[in-house]
């Protein structure tokens, strides 16, 4: 088998790269802080490791193995720019507020039109658009008056009127690995050795500051007027959500994920009716972030424990099978919020307390912190939720129940 | 910054992977086809490039630079074994029907034994477990006696049971190549090139053939006796899912997603019910694989077109942002009937011709095509249906409208 052409394995600074944008990272004046160059049209263009579109990067790439893409292809962006418009806030202009997505991932078009004059193609991070909700569990909330018709956040036609975000990750790498304690070399050599050798520019290119991940998008869906986001006078409802599909989507009752996530829309909703603000972040961290296979490995794991499924082996199983409880690293997850300029949730619709101690510990102030009602929690479910409040989790139920007598179902139930 | 270990930026057969097993697709002997071995805890053993998880590989590295995961972590697997057995097949023996998944994926404990004795570190690809789903808009069916309670796929306590799969990617190079018809070193150069240089060994190592590509799991949710998948005697009943989280979860009205996977399941339920198998294969493949942030930035363009939100527009919309209409390849997704023995689908629940053709082309015979219902389409979603239905969908409604004058709503709406 012959190669076509050379192919440059890794690459070196005076070669491609050299008409690389400088990246300072955190500048007040985005021109400074430089656009972000993940593209590949012109490799002596590009500032950052890695290319766009997070995981869907493989599928571009076989696009264009199958020549159904020509590999010089630039976008026509006209028309694409944020249907609403999302700050500036003071958060964008500090380094260390945001170090997992570029917050100035949706206005390049205008910001860096110097550049794109000179034939740079930079590629929107994150895009912003409107859209209407039509949730059947909502629909029921608004039959039976838990929920009324305002004509502006609930419409005459009882769908949810919501702007929405999809954000792609950026990760600034001396900010990640400043969030984890450790130093970036030991970042970048263990993100390229356990991964299997994804990118040598890791390891070879110290200047190159920013990775682009080949992980999934996170979606933002922003209930009220949107001026309102980090108005210290507008009420703040919030949840920030972690893909599970077997919940969200299929309804599997062994978990509260939907129940949870239909109960933080429900708030978001009332709350945007009063003239606050509600969000809902939804993460692609599908069985917290060991990947779905796992998660179904462990699920027969509980339901074969010969003591039956207990709450007191939930984490314990996890553990035996993936190495750790929870790999979502909730530490980057606080970012979404500061590049929404929120400094104050008055109601986080969550009981982990690993969410809240990030959002915390990154400056944000939390007034309350809402419990999913009892009544919505699956049966099965029960077995999560007596493990995750003996294992720290916030709840206002104060009842303790020996964890070794919650069961959930066996596998031939 | 000094790297405390040395680093190697690409692998060369006789230092790393020298004890690699061989290789043999598509072989009847699981044995002799040999383990599939893309872990990192000795990587003299690796057989494979890239490593576990899909894109949560990118999660795993970062345990392991935050120290939270040791990097010789092996997972207990007792107790993970599949809930149901499916296969073998005798499309696992072949090494043409199935490239994009390991079929002998769920076994490794039982088959591959000799290896784990020797030490290696084997990780499942497939897990298969059970669940019960509890839909809200089931339950309406339910209670319109639309679907009836059986007390065998519809419990009493009106919830579905459920044997559900979930598959990590493992891709056969030469395999991946021939169904897109081009030769395997063009695959490979494209694929490290164009992600931006993941995987040095696409190029340098030829004779390594798999890979683990850093991408999404695909779900399967199967109704009915297990034993039926494949057997020529019972009614197949199927929708093949592209993930659409903005519907599928969020409810949005601007596509029928949802509405066409609820009434999947619907139809999957009734055929269980009259003693065949239903099966929901959801895919991971947001916005036709081009990811939400292009899905959205479409989503803009379409509705500030100067002459509206048209059917007429609707591809050529995204082809414009995107470069082409579809990344989603439909050339790979029937290696997840294959894998179930489906060699006939009764009722396929899908207009696609795209997903049609492919499965056709496979070697699967379709019987019928089943349509949405029409009053389960949302009125923003007419747009997509008339352009879709004009670009080859199938439909038994026999009417044309003039695409231009199908208009969704505007951003302002």
């Amino acid at each position: 088998m012959q190669r076509k052409t050379h192919v440059v394995l890794t690459s070196h600074p005076p070669f491609i790269y050299r008409q690389s944008p400088d990246v300072n990272w955190g500048h007040a004046d985005p021109l400074v802080r430089g656009p972000v160059i993940g593209s590949l049209t012109n490799k002596t263009h590009r500032n950052a490791i890695g290319t766009h579109s997070g995981s869907y990067t493989v599928y571009r790439a076989l696009a264009m193995a199958a020549a159904q893409l020509p590999t010089d292809f630039k976008p026509d962006l006209r028309n694409t720019s944020p249907a609403e418009i999302i700050g500036p806030y003071p958060s964008w202009k500090d380094p260390k507020k945001i170090v997992s997505l570029d917050p100035w991932g949706g206005h390049g078009n205008e910001i860096f039109e110097s550049y794109f004059k000179k034939g740079y193609d930079i590629r929107p991070t994150i895009a912003v658009t409107k859209a209407h909700l039509d949730l059947p569990e909502i629909s029921e909330l608004i039959k039976s008056k838990k929920l009324k018709v305002d004509g502006h956040v609930i419409k005459k036609s009882k769908d949810i009127s919501v702007t929405k975000v999809a954000i792609e990750p950026v990760w600034y790498l001396p900010g990640i690995a400043e969030r984890f304690k450790i130093t970036e070399a030991e970042l970048r050599k263990t993100l390229f050795e356990q991964t299997g050798g994804m990118f040598p520019e890791l390891i070879t290119r110290f200047d190159l500051k920013l990775l682009l991940p080949p992980i999934g998008h996170t979606s933002i869906y922003i209930f009220g007027n949107i001026k309102n986001l980090g108005n210290k006078k507008a009420e703040h409802t919030c949840r920030v959500h972690d893909e599970c599909n077997g919940s969200d989507v299929f309804g599997s009752d062994i978990c509260t994920c939907r129940p949870y996530l239909v109960h933080g829309i429900e708030e978001a909703v009332k709350t945007a009716q009063t003239g606050g603000v509600g969000i809902i972040a939804y993460f692609r961290k599908e069985g917290r972030s060991l990947g779905e296979v796992t998660k179904f490995l462990v699920y027969n794991a509980r339901k074969r424990n010969k003591d039956g499924d207990t709450a007191s082996e939930y984490f314990h199983r996890t553990e035996c099978v993936a190495g750790v409880q929870d790999m979502r690293f909730q530490e980057l997850m606080p970012d979404i919020l500061h590049w929404m300029g929120v400094t104050r949730i008055d109601n986080l619709i969550s009981m982990s307390n690993m969410k809240y101690d990030a959002i915390v510990r990154s400056g944000i102030t939390v007034k309350n912190r809402i419990d999913i009602p009892a009544d919505r929690i699956p049966k099965d479910a029960l077995v999560e939720m007596e493990a995750k409040k003996a294992a720290g989790y916030f709840t206002k139920d104060a009842s303790k129940k020996e964890l070794s007598k919650v069961k959930g179902r066996t596998l031939d139930d």
